[in-house]
């Protein structure tokens, strides 16, 4: 089958062997997949994986252990743990010592015409999702991990660092709850974007200055932690979403005297996100800024200024 | 009056002027001080304060404004906030943008004859409390802050990393809650305390790596933070209580992808250290390891391997 490998760098392979479903798992025919931040993280040497790239995709499903599945159109959490340790008994897979992620550690992704996964990693998706939407529940999903793990009230100032595809839903989530939201971005026409959706955007400013009870960085870069740590109210707390190769040299003590909070966010409730997005209270479209067939891999991940950039698969 | 003072160096001054209080503050004669870390952490450059340091003590009030106040023996809140500030206003005086913090910050401390401090400041301390227990309320209820701020469960696996003064303390009010708590330390002799009360007291092992559903970090330099990362279980919490001159380089993607929660933690509830002193839910004795008189600070400073070393000032 066709798929891009990375392996140092990534390329286009032609004759790539079709993945064989081991016996619990569903084999899916990829039709649409979306160039995540980690996927280029990935390339700069994030995780040290090796293989198929591509964690957010929808597919449809070619042959399943449970017959009723075959045939239906379907997303999926993305992390397999063993099934048998205390952390996957206590329901977080997700931290699995000996776990396995989609196109991120030790499993072939999406960025190819197959993958497979376990039967209960798959949620169907609803008839009036479109793929362009399905394709967001995975990331969208990561946003809801925010309210999952931190109570946000309507009566918060919160701030979302970064106007980039995570900060986009971030900000449209975090809406939902009804707090007082800011988010603060850098590129104008993503701003914009959020503008048009009567969420207030705004480029840094200097009044920001210790002003919110959340922050949420979303910057994918070292930078949007030390920001956060300037505006983020005493007593008041940091969600860090970004994944990034790097660190950041800080200062703990300013953390204990101020008493903030940071907490360490990832992967989220997937069906949480497609009933945001059968509802449609998540505006996902004007978020596609590109379609690609996997042979032009090199204008996918080159696109200027882009949001969300997706491969066409079949 | 006689006090110890610091201005890049600390010095002994014979004839320093008494304090003269404010409208809405008592003047308290101080009977005993205890050297806390952050006075060392101060004397490398933390918070460049210069004045009179200490801030752990007890006194008997000789002036106050409520006239039932004189002659009664206290402790006090060392936070002193503006009053005017929607911090202040909100309860959280004790990050006023302009407070001033006793021998900390803007404020002369409690290594001297006299002090002064708002009435609202000020605790009564129980009959059957003696003087050195007293001092222990400040740090004490540092240590509350800790459950003040955060669920601990009895079933939680917790450890405590760090065995001097400030992780006794912790270890002993974690313990109140029933968890299932392990101290990690480099001191024999003061983790040899720890277990004279029952209390699980160990030397690193490589076994604890990802163990702890919550540590809290008492070491009192950067290499307990590092620790804490190693030896906290995904999606755990990790609760900061050191305050150290000096800078840490992480990792945040690691924070993110193994769901980790930091949080920061200051000065606690002195009500309810009182409460737990008066009831000897805490001992507090066996860390009584000098007592001097503030001519001889050098030695007091220079005590080896000591836990609290105390000033007798009158």
């Amino acid at each position: 089958m066709k798929c891009l490998f990375y392996d140092g760098n990534l390329k286009l392979i032609e004759d790539y062997a079709k993945p064989i479903s081991a016996a619990n798992e569903v084999l899916i025919r990829v039709s649409l997949a979306g160039i995540c931040n980690t996927d280029i993280e990935i390339m700069k040497g994030y995780k040290g994986f090796k293989g198929i790239l591509g964690h957010e995709f929808v597919g449809i499903v070619e042959y399943s252990p449970v017959p009723e599945l075959i045939g239906k159109r379907v997303v999926g959490d993305i992390n397999i743990g063993c099934g048998e340790c205390a952390l996957c008994i206590g329901g977080h897979h997700k931290h699995c010592g000996n776990r396995r992620v989609l196109g991120i550690l030790g499993k072939d992704g999406a960025f190819g015409e197959y993958i497979t996964l376990p039967v209960q990693n798959l949620h169907t998706v609803p008839d009036n999702v479109s793929d362009f939407e399905a394709v967001f529940a995975e990331p969208l999903a990561a946003a809801l991990e925010i309210t999952e793990k931190y109570h946000v009230k309507p009566t918060d100032k919160v701030a979302v660092v970064g106007d980039g595809k995570l900060g986009q839903l971030v900000a449209q989530v975090l809406s939902l709850t009804g707090c007082n939201l800011t988010v603060i971005g850098k590129h104008v026409e993503k701003l914009q974007l959020l503008k048009d959706m009567a969420i207030t955007a705004n480029l840094s400013e200097a009044n920001f200055h210790r002003r919110f009870d959340l922050v949420v960085e979303c910057a994918g870069n070292p930078e949007g932690l030390k920001y956060a740590q300037q505006i983020v109210k005493p007593a008041g707390a940091i969600i860090l979403k970004s994944t990034y190769h790097g660190s950041v040299t800080t200062e703990p003590a300013n953390w204990v005297v101020n008493e903030i909070t940071l907490m360490g966010s990832r992967c989220g409730p997937m069906d949480a996100a497609l009933r945001l997005l059968e509802r449609k209270l998540v505006s996902v479209e004007n978020l596609v800024s590109g379609v690609y067939r996997l042979e032009d891999w090199e204008k996918a991940f080159e696109a200027p200024g882009c949001l969300k950039t997706f491969f066409k698969i079949i």
